[in-house]
């Protein structure tokens, strides 16, 4: 039988922090037809009010170590400010949008990082997305709007990475839908040129990920990114596209391949 | 035919600043069977916030001036931290919570207060509540937890009194269901004697309730709540209660009638 489509639109923090990109991307993920879900990061908003509040904002390898006060800096931002900020505002768009965390109907259990080299804090690794949940929202015709935050099912929430919330949700639904997952930031997509804007690729195959990385042409900021976003490649989701916002509507972007 | 019971239990400020009393609220909400809605106001935090960033919170009448940086502060502490952190724990009661504000699902619309002697600012005064996808959510066995943060539909996010949420999500939920309001805060009813915590009246009906204001028995910052609670009866809402966390299990409480 053949599947719904549906969309999953992560978008990152450089966007969030543009109020006029963030309104393109919303005007662009309201006009897109069928089931979907937004994913959304956080941005330098957190980490503004972290220093505002004399709380020095800590990062390791691109992730935040988020001890106790830190944790609900980012639970008021991600899951208050600017979750219901992007919900209203879709809202407006007439896309009938609702803002979840892992914990809202119990969708993202994950469990907090255990303590090895590194103490992350409160830091949660997810083990189980509630796929049926999630769905049934779907179905109900709400868009989901997740944040990055989640939680253990033990009364703890937990910050999580966007992009990881992102690739379990897209995952999780491909039983589902057939599922294309969206990483949209400010690039146009994979670019063999980080000085040409235009030298984004097409399409990119695994095998040319792993020589255009022995060539030092993939730059190190997009190596996890990338690595994420292939690994998702490998559980039934039908696409993954990485791009800006016109890769939404397939102008820009750049397609993974096995 | 008869209708399914709907218990709403709308949770204050002094409820939420003590941990203790928190969290048996939480146990009772969660005990009680059947269709539930949590609705919570602020307390103390917001506030807080404030002063620590340097703004000077401000109450007339006992409600908040919300210029834009308060705005800012009450969704992010209102909708985001306590929201979520309810949410957590009543998951880890197994309760099936989700969070929501207005925008959220489309579920409440307000409009900004027009500036009259005073300028509250973004003040959201309620003239929609979508009880049909309220009821999507509840009949998809989810427990909704509302705090009062309410939209106007063209993407500006509203702050508004949480007694009045509780009020208008009862009056909205009334054809669909059978409908308990319980108003719980810190005292186990409307008292005849402030210093005597054991004076509360099990019932209080409108005529008695207009004597004992006239009689002075009946304190000043009681007859804003007791007017509102009165209100909602008049819309076929089954019974409003006003009590502490006992007044859920029926021990305690001041049941209002007409």
């Amino acid at each position: 039988m053949k599947k719904e489509k549906l969309h999953i639109v992560k978008i990152g923090g450089k966007i969030i922090e543009d109020e006029y990109r963030l309104s393109e991307v919303l005007d662009a993920f309201s006009a897109k037809e069928g089931r979907k879900i937004l994913i959304h990061g956080g941005g330098k908003r957190a980490s503004e009010l972290l220093q505002t509040l004399g709380i020095q904002p800590r990062m390791i390898n691109g992730r935040r170590i988020t001890d106790a006060p830190t944790l609900e800096i980012v639970i008021m931002v991600y899951a208050g400010l600017i979750n219901k900020n992007i919900v209203a505002q879709l809202q407006a768009r007439s896309c009938n949008a609702i803002g979840l965390s892992g914990a809202d109907a119990n969708v993202i259990l994950a469990e907090k990082r255990e303590v090895k080299a590194i103490d992350y804090g409160f830091a949660g690794d997810i083990y189980k997305i509630d796929n049926q949940s999630i769905n049934s929202i779907i179905t109900n015709n709400f868009a989901p709007v997740f944040c990055a935050i989640t939680h253990d099912g033990k009364g703890q929430l937990l910050n999580t990475n966007a992009d990881t919330v992102a690739a379990e949700v897209a995952k999780a639904m491909a039983p589902f839908y057939d599922v294309y997952l969206y990483y949209c930031f400010e690039k146009k997509g994979v670019l063999t040129d980080p000085l040409n804007e235009d030298s984004f690729l097409p399409t990119l195959e695994v095998k040319q990920y792993q020589n255009l990385k022995t060539e030092g042409i993939i730059s190190e900021g997009m190596i996890p990114k990338l690595d994420n976003a292939f690994s998702v490649l490998q559980h039934q989701v039908r696409e993954v596209i990485i791009g800006d916002i016109q890769s939404l509507s397939g102008t820009t972007g750049t397609i993974l391949k096995n």
